[in-house]
């Protein structure tokens, strides 16, 4: 990445800029055109909305914690009609009841919807929610900024006509650059759209990408790492990238389970990539802030803490791209260490055994 | 910038942040807010127009190029009716001539101008465009992407409203990241503007800052990178990166003279970060793209081209930011034996001679 800078007009970006397409369309699982921009994964979204929503237009956003809102309030910002389907936060949506909506309103004709939701740990069940949103004719958009890459999502196969996900996710790479498909009904609602748009509007950037170049300067050395990335994500081919996210959160979550903590995301609903878990009752509130501190400064654990209406409630463990079964390990040991410091109280070495055994038991693990 | 990120929603890049923002207003000169966003510097244009226009104002674009265009072009694409004000390419915008504009139109309340245009290497009397608007009582809006950091530009001294750059540029750092400072009667204008906001909403931006930490992911590395270019940047001090500047793009000038080829822009006008050239006659047209290939192949030299109306014309040399009087003694080199290679004749070593002349007679060279 601290690669010398190339003149991203000349032949060198060129070729950069062909091996990100064809990489990203083969992670996608698209033939779609697939667009990058400096920017990070809201960008994305916004450029969602600036390219598909006109003024006043009733749009449905399915919404499961803090990035489902932002997406409804960037539609809304955007002068966009939002029906929020809020869906309460641990919960995944249920695609009967986007269904039941989207009959009931027949003026919708697009539909915003957060694959994986880092906010609370659950991942929607996407091949469902895709398949009746298709079947009702709507036009769908979805955040895959923490699950393309990590989590399995079929651009084509499943009908997705916007994918959006960002470089500092799955991708292994800082972040500063986001990455969308754009499918052929995408393009023909952009054309009617009236939302205005400049920056991150589609056509331009497509124009660019044709002639192997970007509309505005590109972050390169964000780009050279993402070339990296998918190099070594095809070496270690998607259905094993994906099972190693699923046996990792499984093993996040056995430890959890053995520390007698509790998750945020319902059983049915547990993301592969984040996996977030109430604190102890005597340690939320003020107390989890010390916790932080302890992982942090003790043990180098950077834990994230909850945001909106679960903030000081929960810790959130991400754990989407470089990511190893040892890592895991001392993750998790560091995890219980940093509880018993605070006087959480659970027989030590507990949560990294039941970590391991997980690891060890791979069907089990993905079953659970 | 290949450390290891860091958790952006903790203590680590609160300290980053601070570090940034006191470094940026030091280099701006202002005590004005400064922000930064994860895109190029289109996006910080683009958050100028989102900010403070109105779908519908006649707003005034003094436009001297490319990226004046795009400036003004931005702003369309949000709705403003853009009273545009294009200078033939070459030249510098009159100060007279705003004035007058300014006199017929009372009703534009907001002026965007370009500091340094990179499309044509011409630099505009600011401080005189800035008394004329600002006397006039309008809002001044900069486009100080390749200026900032380079030449000379006091924002607070100078009564400029919003400024805008990019980490590119005089930054020495990759691409990515564009900061502005936001001055008081723009923030009162923001409250206002009916354009649509969410991704670039300076407001959201403003109240994530002020808690030490970014409204979206920020990019990272290139922050990492940019908090050492600013330390790079203090050691040296703002007059001598400014000379150093005036300096270099005067010895470049001098072995242009020498190769008896000639400036897009005009004498009193020419910019101190990039350098614009007609190419001979001869080499004009499809030429030019052979001379641009034996540049880059030959002698690594990279060299940009020009856009628009001037392409196949002319090319570019950019002298800002890590640019020592070494760099030019080569490129001058390159660049003549470049233009042999293709017929072009004139007396071996020539423009190398003329610029280390001009290199050593800084008084002399800041002068012409």
């Amino acid at each position: 990445m601290d690669a010398p800078m190339i003149n991203h007009r000349g032949p060198e970006f060129k070729a950069l800029l062909k091996e990100l397409e064809d990489g990203l369309r083969w992670a996608f699982q698209t033939s779609h055109d697939v667009l990058v921009f400096p920017a990070s994964g809201t960008g994305g979204l916004e450029s969602v909305v600036a390219n598909l929503v006109s003024p006043g237009e009733r749009i449905l956003a399915v919404s499961i914690g803090a990035f489902g809102d932002r997406f409804a309030d960037c539609a809304a910002a955007f002068g966009a009609h939002v029906v929020r389907h809020a869906v309460p936060w641990g919960e995944a949506a249920d695609p009967d009841d986007v269904d039941q909506i989207l009959a009931d309103e027949p003026e919708i004709r697009t539909v915003l919807i957060t694959h994986n939701e880092t906010s609370t740990g659950v991942t929607n069940p996407l091949r469902e929610l895709a398949r009746v949103v298709k079947g009702r004719g709507r036009l769908l958009a979805i955040d895959g900024v923490s699950s393309i890459g990590s989590i399995d999502l079929p651009v084509d196969a499943w009908d997705v006509d916007v994918a959006v996900t960002a470089s500092q996710k799955g991708w292994m790479s800082p972040p500063g650059v986001t990455m969308l498909s754009v499918g052929p009904a995408a393009w023909e609602r952009r054309a009617t759209a009236q939302a205005p748009r400049f920056y991150f509007d589609w056509e331009r950037a497509h124009k660019m990408q044709q002639n192997g170049a970007t509309f505005t300067t590109p972050a390169l050395s964000v780009l050279f790492g993402l070339r990296e990335a998918l190099r070594m994500m095809r070496e270690e081919t998607l259905p094993a990238i994906f099972r190693r996210h699923l046996q990792i959160a499984a093993s996040f979550r056995a430890a959890v389970e053995a520390l007698d903590l509790r998750l945020v995301a319902a059983p049915a609903a547990v993301s592969p990539t984040v996996t977030a878990v109430y604190f102890p009752e005597e340690l939320q509130g003020d107390l989890a802030k010390a916790v932080f501190a302890t992982w942090r400064e003790r043990y180098g654990l950077i834990v994230a803490g909850g945001q909106g209406q679960l903030t000081g409630r929960i810790f959130r463990l991400g754990h989407m791209g470089a990511v190893s079964p040892d890592d895991v390990l001392a993750a998790v040991d560091a995890l219980q260490r940093g509880l018993a410091d605070h006087g959480y109280g659970v027989q030590p070495g507990i949560a990294v055994d039941a970590a391991q055994r997980a690891l060890a038991e791979p069907e089990t693990a993905l079953a659970s």
